[in-house]
């Protein structure tokens, strides 16, 4: 097939200028065009095949950017990206300098609200169409595209419950397509189920309850009906909901067939389908998600109170393993990161130890719940944090740099960051012993460093330090696996016995008994962290040199008061100045003057 | 009538002993019972009189403690403490010291969970019953009791989406008033009102599609009903349903036809009703929440581009002034905290100037649309966040000490703290004037300080400090209405001369230019503060000393770090040690050594 539509579309306009049958063939060139790219530049691949005729339609049948269109999440846009002026530099997906992998306001006039986090397009499409009203544009048109992981959360209920009494001239389409990363779980989707292949259900649906206009459900990937029935509902006034069918990773068989490792399947054959896996010459230390779900496993066959939760990442945290090993103790809610909280709050009552695995930037939606019903309530729940830090080429949206600090100011709450894997299994080993306190422990997301991981367990003493290597003027606190940054800028500085290096482990408490000894013994300290240094880590031992008249000065280094880009993690560590060149360059720097 | 039942109620195995026909006489006793308490005490009344026969007839069903019984919210639960060994000490309830007024675990075996934030009890409740499945314990029965404007709100349909596919031994059992603080709003309130009067309805209903089994709507006031129907549900396995249908207020004519004024109406005529308003001989300053409602109202006036938000506090926030005067440009989403920031900052994208007023410990709930979908794409939303600080009797789960906190590491986000009501106009004039930025502008609960509050509007530069008083040796920097007990204390010490004090209004940006010049001139610092020490407003003072070089000590005065209990707000600055007295001490300890 030619690829000879695509190449003149370069705007929404020039799309709109094709006669409606030039669409399929559109449809195909889009679809070879995503596939081409993602099978080398890499990036998340089946949620955007599955709207490729969704996207066409959207913008053929709309006046984007007037009428305003949002994507939920994001992982579904890169067709919207290359329809919309970015054709050309979708190789840089992803890549830093590049353009984003979500929507993203700043980058395009038809990116009307930045995604990342699920299920905010309903909130922010009301909002539009709300002020739409209010300014008097009452032809304009508002969409949100949700999928039907993301709309049983408990934020997507909330704006249907309010748009429900609104008169907004707002359309959602749900692309259901039975899948968010991981199948998608819940009561609303077992109902939505059964509604496309029991239409009479369709007629008192739950949609309907919440006051919209249902239309549905419909074949996504049928561009003739999409057409019509986005057409007819142009003319519908108010809220407005189309429920369309997709099938995630359309047009490619293994990402239709595998649809969770075809998510983001990495670099792939583009005509086969396979993936392309890189050959490993020798043995690399495993992921930090693979130690949090095989050390699970191995501790929850010892302790039957031992339960886990992950809300709608089981392939990401990789609980999966304790969800294959141990159905009935290990537990997939949904998108439902506040309800995740609660119930491990519930669970713990009962004396459970629960296991409450969330993404650090998901955290941030059960931020209430981890404070009024954990921690006031000083319930031992367990937080795994994983993606803590810098995540990559996710960027802004998903970067893990703010929990130290949104954490450490809430009472009865300890936090802890393994420098390593077998940190990590010693402290869950610990944990699930046992603790009179809730317990956050902080993660990166990828490798570690260490092939022989599976050690025996060890019991950690809460608020206990570690000495790395003691030297006599400038003394080095890390907290957490940029341990590693540290220890490799160590290696190859000017006066080494100069140097300490403290793996401080815990956040909250203080091991405040070490810090009195370092501030004795050293002429400077620096922190180093990959959370943001505003309310950090760092200001902790800053206010502790404040607190017992320690008149050193302090150098903390972590992400600075800004939003951090996509990029891979060592570009960015490079950018925040937390790489190894960095702290050897700051070591150097005070070796100098001291 | 004589209270002959209540009085020998000392827990529900009392109350089990009695005869079925007794419970009338009995929950007649115990309405009087809280009337005359709540007529002198104070408290939330309308609630707890709503389901007096339903608290009965549950501890009569039900085998509380070890069936466990979850509140949400909790206002409601007065009744339940009276028949669960608080009767006598109920006269303490929302005192310092006294017992709380939320069910509270530390406080009674029956309060199996305490609650305070709304919508957590489905999934508290459903992590018990989970837990009791794993343990075997196949008899025991969870309850959740919910209100109408509760579920309304995303936390819960996160909660029954995901019940509704376990089989869990739960029961949800709506209490339908048709009203929370102030009247439930929202589509899924619409559709339960329709509930009641098309049975039909009921046939086909939303709870249904999740999978819940449905029963009612039942009247919550006949208690042979009740009785009936919550022994019918004890054999019913699985996730079930009871929608009651409740009078809030239900047996003081006022507090039935005054719903809102009664939820919590100070003291009042437990005859008659009537309330009691205090004698004012002299003007007082106003409160904090009218000087925003009135201000908005008439920075409204004149520019048509600003519209209000509140998640379900109208009343409380006074919003409700924009919403009489301005209807279709202020809203009440109801309990909907994250969808309202969202909201606001989908409107923001058109241009609209949208102030979302959240009360501080509500904010905790949307902490990630605050980063993700404001703060991230730098949308100047304008966030008034109402009972900052201590907020006296509603105790731990509602005080607003974290704010300053977990704002402060977000990027973008400007961070404000008036002084006065004159400062919370200005600062309310300034952001609608239009700023780059989003501003969290965070002011207390309760009155301030100033009679003639209403002054001509005055721009405030932003990261613009001011200078209170000057002195020469120690200076206090106050951030917010703290400032109040500041002046206080310096009203009556033995060098006033020598003491400086800045009210620092922006916590973010810092104004550094003065805090140079604050550095430079005096030998300490303190800083104080209605918010929690850890990684507030002093760390951020102590952290720019520390990068600049300073080494002046600095003493921070804040909120410990632990959960402050409820009481009246001054003895709670006592105990946090921010109250005029242990400011002064502070100051003259410093003169001393100085």
């Amino acid at each position: 097939m030619s690829q000879n539509l695509l190449a003149h579309i370069n705007s929404p306009k020039d799309l709109r200028a094709l006669d409606a049958t030039q669409l399929e063939q559109l449809s195909k060139e889009l679809r070879e065009f995503i596939i081409d790219i993602v099978a080398t530049k890499e990036g998340h691949l089946g949620a955007s095949l599955g709207v490729v005729e969704l996207t066409i339609a959207l913008h053929y049948i709309f006046n984007t950017p007037e009428d305003t269109l949002v994507w939920d999440v994001g992982h579904q846009a890169y067709g919207h990206k290359i329809l919309t002026g970015r054709r050309d530099v979708f190789g840089t997906n992803r890549l830093l300098n590049g353009i984003s992998g979500f929507p993203k306001i700043s980058e395009s006039e038809y990116d009307n609200f930045g995604t990342g986090h699920s299920s905010t397009s309903i909130s922010a499409v009301l909002g539009m169409a709300m002020a739409a009203t209010l300014k008097g544009e009452l032809e304009k048109h508002h969409i949100a595209v949700i999928g039907d992981a993301s709309i049983a959360s408990g934020m997507a209920f909330e704006g249907l419950n309010h748009a429900g009494v609104t008169n907004a001239n707002m359309l959602v389409i749900l692309n259901d397509n039975a899948i968010g990363i991981d199948p998608s779980v819940g009561a609303l989707k077992e109902y939505l189920t059964k509604v496309k292949t029991h239409p009479k259900l369709a007629e008192h649906n739950i949609i309907k309850s919440l006051n919209f206009n249902y239309s549905g459900p419909i074949d996504g990937h049928n561009l003739p009906l999409l057409l019509k029935e986005l057409t007819r509902l142009k003319h519908v006034k108010g809220p407005k909901f189309l429920h369309v069918i997709t099938t995630k990773g359309k047009g490619l068989k293994q990402a239709e067939e595998d649809q969770v490792t075809y998510h983001a399947p990495g670099k792939f054959d583009k005509i086969t389908g396979e993936r392309i896996k890189k050959p490993s010459l020798e043995p690399t230390p495993p992921k930090y998600q693979d130690v949090f779900g095989h050390t699970i496993v191995e501790l929850a066959k010892q302790n039957n109170k031992i339960v886990g939760i992950t809300p709608a990442m089981p392939t990401g945290s990789s609980l999966k393993y304790m969800i294959e090993a141990l159905p009935d103790r290990a537990f997939d809610v949904g998108i439902a990161e506040q309800h995740a909280v609660t119930l491990a709050a519930g669970m713990a009552t009962q004396g459970m130890i629960a296991f409450c695995n969330i993404y650090s930037t998901f955290l941030q939606r059960a931020y209430d719940q981890v404070i009024h019903d954990v921690a006031l309530q000083k319930l031992p729940v367990i937080f795994c944090l994983d993606r803590a830090g810098l995540v990559g080429r996710d960027g802004a949206t998903h970067h893990g740099v703010f929990d130290i600090a949104y954490l450490k100011c809430i009472p009865n709450l300890i936090i802890f960051a393994p420098s390593n894997e077998v940190e990590l299994r010693n402290i869950m080993y610990t944990a699930q012993l046992g603790l009179d306190n809730p317990i956050a422990i902080r993660y990166p997301r990828g490798t570690g460093v260490t092939i022989n991981w599976k050690q025996p367990f060890k019991k950690i003493t809460i608020g206990k330090a570690k000495e790395i290597k003691k030297g006599t003027i400038i003394a080095v606190l890390s907290i957490g696996t940029i341990a590693k940054n540290v220890s490799l800028a160590l290696e190859n500085i000017s006066a080494p016995n100069k140097v300490s290096h403290y793996d401080m482990r815990f956040v909250k408490p203080l091991d405040e008994q070490l810090l009195h000894e370092i501030f004795k013994n050293h002429a400077a300290v620096i922190t180093v962290e990959d959370g943001c240094i505003t309310g950090g880590f760092g200001e902790s031992v800053i206010a502790f040199a404040n607190q017992h008249l320690y008149t050193q000065r302090i150098y903390p280094m972590g992400i600075p008061d800004s939003f951090v880009e996509h990029g891979n993690t060592n570009l960015l560590q490079e950018i925040c100045k937390i790489d190894v060149s960095s702290i050897r360059t700051k070591i150097e720097e005070l070796l100098t003057k001291l």
